[in-house]
């Protein structure tokens, strides 16, 4: 992919099919790219924490209904008369709420991560393989930001301009940093900035900016075991296939933490001139669940 | 309290009242004991990461209907021809869901945390003061913990053996380790075989074992950010106060963790040989919400 | 009120006080002015079924998300082997369920109905006081729908010409129809119509057609015990006050049914020749409830 | 089934196909036995209110956790200046909520009603066949009342007693009171006193008391639209079948108003020497749905 040109739709169909990551860790396994992060690369992570910065990379709960927010989480109080406590209710999954995907979330007529075939594994009862539970002990490790907007000099990446795999490698060389297995990928596409500029975008009504195709390679040659991205899959693709960088989660076994807060931590980043720190987030225990609402923290 | 004495309700009430940290971070303070969690303890706890095992302080989501289960959490799954979504509805706070407690959770007759009204601060609409989402970045920092049962030689805590502050000062000598300002206090207490002995009991319909109130001053003295706890306050308190350990929220500015499962951590301590550890724990940014269904994880 | 002149604001806050019924049933009724179906009167409506044809005033649940639906309502469901059940979840207040309201769901500066107060009645435990239990054995009476559209021979109410309380006395005059104590009064404004002509409408953000405060006499002076309306109160109202025709619920005890469909029964009483029938409609018996989403039924 | 044997396995097998009401009202009929329920069967029922007294079948929403109610309803109010609003959900199949079952709700191996397939038309999206929408124009009819414990001069039905077909038909004769095609049909078992004896009884943990295969004949023979019962089918059935009673739904078409409160129907049909009456319900318009809460009126 030292190439600069978009692929055609038999090297994305490649892209899903050849560089599946299906069988690498055991015919059984549910947790995927994750594997590769090992006690020595969570030891790695912790020895990133330089200056002790603490920074999340989630958006607060939707619960405000909005153009982008067309089911709102539920969120009611009952005050009694020592305590409150509280109700959440949330579809999560979308485009709004920041949360992880679980291995079994997406799939395509090639079937789930690892081949399974989501007619027998996934029912209303709940996800029999591939779901959150499997990542209970949290994900922590390396993390490298790569900022889009700030190595093009542009507010945001646009419909007409979707990050390249290309790119992702000409950025990193850039700000210096490398890419290893184990990594989690956290792509700033400069969302706040899309919004602002487009109040009635909604990722519920494509077209929508982001990620293309070509992204893939990227994830697959440096083995991410995480993508945490602000702006999602560039929408609609020109190949008629369900899913594109969205794919990684069924073909290569990554964890994908949709709609992150991403611009703290870029500017974060600029500021302390780094783009490597320890990246920790523990989805919530729910057996059989498809993902889970979650808070990334970033540790500079 | 270096006294092995039970105390009275004046000096409950003494704990609660005198020891406050109220105004201790200032009169508009949100952030509570948190506070003393500074970017070099941060850095402090990252070097505790020796082996990189990760062991989760999370029990799974209960959305089983159980004897101290009686309010489930919703779990429904739809499924779709590329993709399965689903929802999550939760009443987290009581006694079965791991999750941390905001600030605004609970108060007395003197006030929430700082000496607000609640009457004024919290209503059906979102608490305005004290809430969830004023630890959006995270609760990173050292974690220690005291092991009951190990150091008393039992299964677990009982109704007729509370845990005492004298106690944890004691396990704390055994085991060798310090509790420092800004640290998180995990106390094992022993659940899993308290219930697999009393499957009849229920935190909803007290007695309950668990901690004393005389647990208050030892959580003061060293400056706890955090108590992570699995088996919670001994009830019901022979004071006739509304709260008794559960106080630490609205006196000292505590977080206190709910429900937490201790037990594995518990055994990865023993075996390693060591009592502390990186612990890692960020709220979901509920704004208004009071409190957090979370997973905390323990570097080791 | 025979006059045709829009009230001063004086004369509204007249409607809303001097025309009360607080104390007309006893000081702690709860049941209003549905006090007036006596079973005399369900005898006489029943007497009122003639073609036997049978017409829902409800609309769809609210589950699509849409521009005068920002909170859907939740369904999910979970199939089984022999078996399907499903979860339902719904805010349905608002501008698009079809619902009743309690006695409680809203009040003035003045108080609740029959003057109570909702500092002392309403907390987030549920209502103490006029909740929608009280209506438990259904409301079932004599039901007069008017037709203001097929009146003005316009396809719906719109902004500038609201329904006024001369009209609906015009109108029932000119179908020939008397309004009695005790009656559910059903209003057709052609909200379809309206919606249809005005797609970016929604209740959620005025201004909205409906009835003007100078209907409140009317629903006064014929002692109506139950008002089902398909637009609502014509939004804002020109008087600074909270509520206008939603003041008969704390002002005279009403059952307001909003939201309902009355397209079909409008067509169905035009094809029959009559504008009186019989009316069930029961409320969920949510104790301490603010209200419960309905399907009435028109029996001709 | 003029005998009193209990029936053989073929017999109950025979019940659910050989009886099968499948294609009576059209291949494509989604409404079932209701559709028995026409125009002149309506006029007919309200001629049946005489002293116009109204009594409610439906229990109090269970908000309330119990050994009878693993999944409480959630009931949460949001309190605003002047207004109240509230949110419901519910899971409201099983033994304690009072609901309406939608032809779609079970099956056995032979199909849903009317022989479609429930794997193709039941999914987490909705049901696309035999759903609570169809009756949207709610379930008015003539109601019998069979009042089994008075009958017996017992205060329940119980685990070694359950209600027999030939006594169903037994009770009618002593009552003086004939079934017709279309009529609701109203069984009275005795259900608070047989809570009240069996303090630790739950519908979720069988045995339960209630109605023999044997009924199924009774149901059929007659053209019963609805059965509205307080304890259903008796569990477990001795014919290892899913569903014996209940089978009604998918065999016959009937409309099935599970966990009714009978009793003071019961009471006021005693009081006033009468056991006929209009029986009105209305379920909640969801579309797709399987069922919906209800309140059914019984007007006297």
């Amino acid at each position: 992919m030292a190439e600069q040109r978009v692929p055609t739709r038999d090297e994305v169909l490649g892209y899903l099919r050849e560089r599946r990551n299906w069988g690498r860790w055991g015919a059984d396994d549910q947790r995927g790219a994750v594997n590769l992060i090992t006690p020595e690369k969570r030891v790695q992570a912790a020895s990133l924490v330089k200056s002790g910065r603490s920074v999340s990379l989630s958006r607060d709960f939707p619960t405000i209904p909005g153009r982008n927010n067309p089911m709102p989480a539920q969120h009611f109080l009952r005050v009694m008369d020592n305590a409150v406590v509280d109700y959440y209710g949330i579809v999560y999954h979308g485009y709004v709420a920041t949360h992880v995907d679980a291995l079994c979330h997406v799939w395509d007529g090639d079937g789930m991560w690892n081949g399974r075939d989501p007619k027998r594994e996934v029912t209303s009862g709940g996800a029999a393989y591939g779901a959150i539970d499997k990542w209970r002990d949290g994900i922590t490790t390396r993390g490298v930001l790569l900022d889009v907007p700030r190595f093009r000099g542009e507010p945001s990446v646009t419909l007409e301009t979707p990050v390249h795999g290309w790119e992702l490698e000409a950025i990193a060389a850039q700000q210096g940093v490398r890419i290893e297995p184990g990594d989690a990928l956290v792509v700033h596409s400069g969302r706040e900035a899309w919004q602002a500029a487009n109040p009635d975008w909604s990722g519920y009504r494509p077209p929508s900016p982001g990620l293309h195709a070509s992204c893939l390679p990227f994830l697959r040659d440096h083995d991410v075991s995480v993508l945490v991205w602000d702006l999602m899959d560039a929408s609609p693709n020109e190949y008629g296939v369900p899913w594109t960088v969205h794919g990684a989660i069924f073909a290569y076994g990554v964890a994908l933490v949709d709609n992150a807060l991403v611009e703290p931590l870029a500017a974060a980043c600029t500021e302390e001139g780094r783009y490597e720190f320890m990246l920790t987030l523990a989805p919530l225990v729910w057996v059989g669940g498809t993902g889970s609402p979650v808070n990334p923290i970033a540790l500079l």
